[in-house]
């Protein structure tokens, strides 16, 4: 079975509710802009493509009903204008945004309402195709790369945080290419750390696998290392928020902390993410802000208190690894690279490995 | 103001309930030999050294209103016997319990009922003193060595788990040499890890802090490589369960990570532990068989569930960090020693440096 967190058909789409998981499975139906809004803005669906795809995919069924009357391109900006406000840091559903204006503001000039609202509706559902479709490749060409020249049969895996059919349009980047081996018959094991403090691992990531079968060990963020000298880890593949031009990457936090443990144990380290999450308009990782966010979410577990009264907190949301900790590759949509070809690679100037 | 985790005066006993911890401070009453067992079963006192400290000293409450009568040394052999039996792991209890008998039993030979009675209570009562004092010397000495040699007015530290008050006869291992740093107005920050999957570190190490005016910051395991390239860390410090004949050190799951991410960045990594935690018996970490814990701790927090039901979990209890990665040295009440020269210095043939 696969876990189909966004559920489309022409003029109909159901999100999984995330706030509910990992306890209960409930399908929310979106009808409109305003409630595809409310479910990213309440956490319903997260993960920057995830929330991207729900807010245009909403939009697509808006239209498919005839929303915009005689004025599809008005209805259109201010549709995108609100649902980009729904998150405002969620920079994919801003790029996708700023691209179907443009594209409708094209078509606009040589369609009338109704062919324009077909041909936005195709945009909009050729993008939900083209993002599985990348998480497809990046899922294949990562599962042959951690196989090639490894003489097991099957190999162990372990991945960090959820990047998977939750947090992408489908199929996943890192959880991509945990599901491309699972699916070669060549995946032993995928061990997911919990992912502290969201418990992102646990409550997502565990969910995917338990739901699709996938064999997979829960640990703490804590065993990571012990896990890769007891349990044969063939690699370690994580998510990417943002892969800067010299192979600097910015993903959860721990990722850092998993990249150090992986090289001390000769075990390659991957990062899966498409090419639109690498940013090369940044020279390096020193370059990124890191967000740090409220001290609730180390101190207390769906409200209710963990930790001692009073404490000062640290709670930064992400990390960056350096480039030269990426000793596995950078697996993208076009094929995996090293840290120090992704410019050459992503500008057309070297094809994939 | 100083945490008292057990409050004795002769005669008296009174224990900080863990169990309650963090959220209420309340004392419990133990009066007899049958209230420590009840109170080491349910986990209101934890921590090896904490368990023997309050077992024997719960034995010198009952003698000292004159319990055993005529025959103390069967009294004492049968109070020792079923307090050993509350938690058969914790090896420090066992060994208490053997020095104490044999202790009692060559007294018994010259002495009266009531002269036995007032030597055991002395016995323990050094018991508890020396551990304290112990502890203070591990402190000072930690401190010390962290101290010289570096430039600064003021050092950053990072911890593990509890090794405070609320794990040891008081003072502390790790803690207390966070606590000597302290005292000395050395201590500009520490910052201590939740330590997953049982939060001693946000529970307890975090309560300890806040009670006693420490400057400290809660992080996430998952953060500590992050809190190491960002913060300025002087040095970690960590406690142990068993430091073995070459300095390889078992201790609470996640010290193994942390000794990578120390070396990686540079940063000397620590071992805090009395010389009675050392096991010169076994050559090497390899011997130490891992604890395996319920899964439960991982899935749930008070009994809520966190995490996806179904989902497999592996949850090692301590890890073993070789001794290469003991870079700084492991403190003993005896001095700072390197791993290499543990062996000697006690087994008398090395003095403290």
């Amino acid at each position: 079975m696969t876990l189909e967190a966004i559920r489309y058909r022409a003029g109909s789409l159901q999100i999984l509710n995330q706030l509910l998981l990992p306890h209960q499975t409930v399908y929310d139906e979106i009808r409109s802009v305003q409630d595809a809004y409310e479910a990213i803005k309440s956490m319903k669906v997260r993960g920057a493509p995830a929330i991207a795809i729900v807010g245009c995919l909403s939009l697509a069924v808006e239209l498919r009903a005839g929303a915009g009357g005689d004025d599809p391109v008005t209805f259109i900006r201010e549709s995108l204008c609100h649902l980009t406000s729904a998150r405002p840091t969620a920079v994919n559903m801003g790029r996708a945004a700023r691209e179907l204006m443009e594209f409708a503001e094209n078509e606009s000039m040589e369609k009338n309402s109704e062919q324009l609202r077909e041909s936005v509706i195709s945009w909009i559902e050729d993008m939900l195709e083209r993002d599985v479709n990348d998480n497809k490749k990046i899922g294949n060409y990562g599962a042959q790369h951690i196989l090639s020249g490894v003489p097991r049969d099957s190999v162990t895996v372990l991945t960090h945080c959820n990047t998977g059919s939750l947090a992408t349009a489908g199929y996943g980047t890192a959880l991509g290419v945990v599901r491309s081996l699972h699916a070669l018959g060549r995946l032993k094991r995928v061990y997911c750390t919990e992912t502290r403090p969201y418990n992102q691992g646990s409550r997502l990531t565990a969910y995917e696998a338990v739901a699709e079968g996938i064999p997979a060990t829960l640990i703490t963020d804590s065993m990571a290392a012990l896990t890769m000298r007891e349990m044969d880890i063939t690699a370690v593949v994580v998510g990417a928020d943002r892969v800067v031009a010299n192979g600097d990457t910015a993903n959860k936090v721990g990722t850092y902390q998993l990249a150090i443990a992986a090289k001390h144990h000769g075990i390659p380290f991957y990062v899966a993410a498409p090419s639109t999450s690498c940013d090369l308009s940044l020279e390096s990782g020193r370059d990124i802000i890191i967000e740090v966010r409220p001290s609730e979410e180390l101190t207390s577990i769906n409200g209710v208190p963990i930790a001692a009264q009073g404490i000062e907190v640290w709670n930064p949301a992400f990390d960056v690894t350096p480039h030269q900790l990426i000793t596995g590759g950078i697996i993208t949509e076009l094929g995996v690279f090293l840290p120090s070809e992704l410019q050459a690679a992503l500008t057309g100037r070297l094809t994939a490995l």
